[in-house]
């Protein structure tokens, strides 16, 4: 009898212990299936409404969405790596004047011109960052060489101009990244600053008549290949009217890049300076790894809790190491689109249901 | 009888799992007292040794070291902030031409000075940052601004210097920051630059002569004020020979500079690219925040394993909420004090014992 009540005493020991375990792991329930390679991509987030949007102007934002993640998962079902694809799926819009990236990138206040992007290697943690530039076509490019072919990881203003010259990447005139809608974007912030200076709205500046809003267009894409290998990447022009050599998230590795095959893939598009006081993409993955929480529900937190705890809005596409994807935004809409191994493609703009 | 026997299980059930939680915080056992308030300094980690060192010279340091950090001591005494202990204790190793940062930059390929610095405020999480000026004389002081006075987390290039000058900082002649001492370390890097080339070293550049070997000479300061407000702050010139507009780690909010009244406070010195790659004032928080380690095993676990293993060096100090504080490095030396809320002074250059 007393080895039954003793053996009795230790299985309630040694379940309530395991109980107790569970709380730590509970979190990592994926919600979505697992996928053998995935992609996902953002074309900036803000508080974009249907009620400003043309059908005509929707399917075009649409189908340029669809060209870009289909050439990245074109690359990843034929077994490329994931660097790979996140470069030449950004490379599609950042050559689209439609979003705030090379060719599309917003005005600086001295109607210059001043683009950002970084990469990173989620395998070996290598990454690649470059600030302010002005003469290169595609900055993702850009971060890719510096990761690559430099010892550094970041580069900014001239410096990184010429070390893209030396490079051999495409340079173009300055005048490449002129676009009307840009401009008067441009003068509309001014118009605006200039009226509201007074009452220390620290918006203001940053305002895009264009969809009603500030607007935080930028494009990012994060990929996870057929080897198990994760890479995130961004690129933008950050913000329309910024001044004094801005630097926002996009080329900060782990506010707004970050990837690690232990965990996690990030691309951030949002209010920058609180994506760097948030420390959006490197916090998603150290909750990931240390915590236990599982992708959604890291990026819940810091999006959510975090991010607009502090004051900031904006998103993050992200893909962990088991191919599940997430997007997740707390503005009216994020320009994204998702493809899993099973070819299943999500192209949306307005907010979650 | 059955009552006792049920007392007994359920109490082992309690205990058994008491003892389970345990691990996760059983490295929560501070080795250091706690202190009311506290102040970390660094003056630079690199393979500094005692035997490239004269007496003398040691003294200097020694003295400029107690000097900087008593500064900062008696702001914090005195009821100040955290803030005001780490912009000023940074000044004075600005304006020494002891370390690679303010007066004692290191010259870059092009034989111009450009500084980095950075700062955060645990409270807020505010932070200001501030990438390759030529002109401010303490750029500790222009990160501080950026943070205050401006919508901005991070500028850079002459757009820094410009809102430098607008915010009535000091600016000096680009000729301020030229040292004999560094403009022969910039020819020695030049020197053996176009000798080793060939070999592919990516450390070649970084090499200074004057220590006999790589040398990572940033400055740094965490605190933690009587308010229980803790900030942290980094200042440098970054890398012997650097080029193409270089950024390093220092004024990365994440990697070089990090504080966060929730955790800790951390600056960073070493091979920027590592601790970029790294993530490592962040991942220290990190480590604490979600997985429960003490400052010390959380510092240890990134500098001496993470960091490690990428193959990077350098180091850190930082101080936690409860006034522990952390030197930690994986280099031969690291210049460093601090001091706690008794007075205890620790001024120290070689190899921890």
């Amino acid at each position: 009898m007393k080895k039954i009540i003793l053996l009795f005493c230790l299985s309630i020991v040694f379940i309530s212990c395991e109980t107790n375990k569970k709380p730590l792991n509970s979190e990592n329930n994926f919600t979505s299936k697992n996928s053998e390679f995935a992609i996902v991509i953002h074309g900036g987030a803000g508080t974009i409404l249907k009620k400003n949007m043309t059908p005509e102007k929707e399917a075009v934002y649409r189908a340029k969405l669809e060209e870009a993640i289909k050439t990245g998962y074109k690359i990843l079902e034929e077994g490329g790596s994931s660097l790979d694809a996140v470069t030449k799926t950004i490379n599609i819009m950042e050559d689209s004047p439609l979003f705030n990236a090379g060719k599309g990138s917003v005005f600086t206040n001295a109607e210059t011109n001043e683009l950002d992007a970084s990469i990173m290697d989620g395998k070996t943690l290598n990454a690649g960052a470059s600030a302010g530039t002005t003469t290169v076509k595609n900055p993702i490019d850009l971060a890719r060489a510096i990761m690559e072919n430099s010892p550094h990881v970041m580069l900014s203003g001239k410096g990184a101009d010429t070390f893209a010259a030396e490079q051999g990447l495409e340079l173009v005139d300055t005048s490449y990244f002129y676009t009307e809608n840009r401009f008067n974007s441009l003068k509309r912030a001014k118009e605006r600053d200039s009226i509201e200076l007074d009452h220390d709205d620290k918006k203001v500046g940053f305002y895009d008549a264009e969809i009603n809003n500030f607007k935080f267009g930028t494009v990012g894409c994060v990929a996870l290949d057929k080897n198990g290998n994760l890479a995130a990447g961004t690129s933008t022009g950050g913000m329309t009217n910024k001044r004094w050599g801005r630097i926002g998230d996009a080329p900060i590795i782990g506010s707004g890049t970050y990837a690690n095959n232990a965990t996690c893939a990030v691309s951030s598009t949002g209010w920058g300076e609180y994506f760097i006081r948030a420390q959006v993409a490197h916090d998603i993955s150290a909750l990931m790894e240390y915590k236990g929480l599982s992708l959604k529900e890291a990026a819940r937190t810091v999006i959510h809790d975090k991010v607009a705890k502090l004051g900031g809005d904006g998103g993050i596409v992200a893909v962990d190491k088991n191919g599940n994807m997430v997007f997740e935004f707390n503005t009216a809409g994020m320009y994204r689109a998702s493809m899993n191994d099973n070819g299943e493609l999500v192209v949306d703009i307005y907010e979650q249901h």
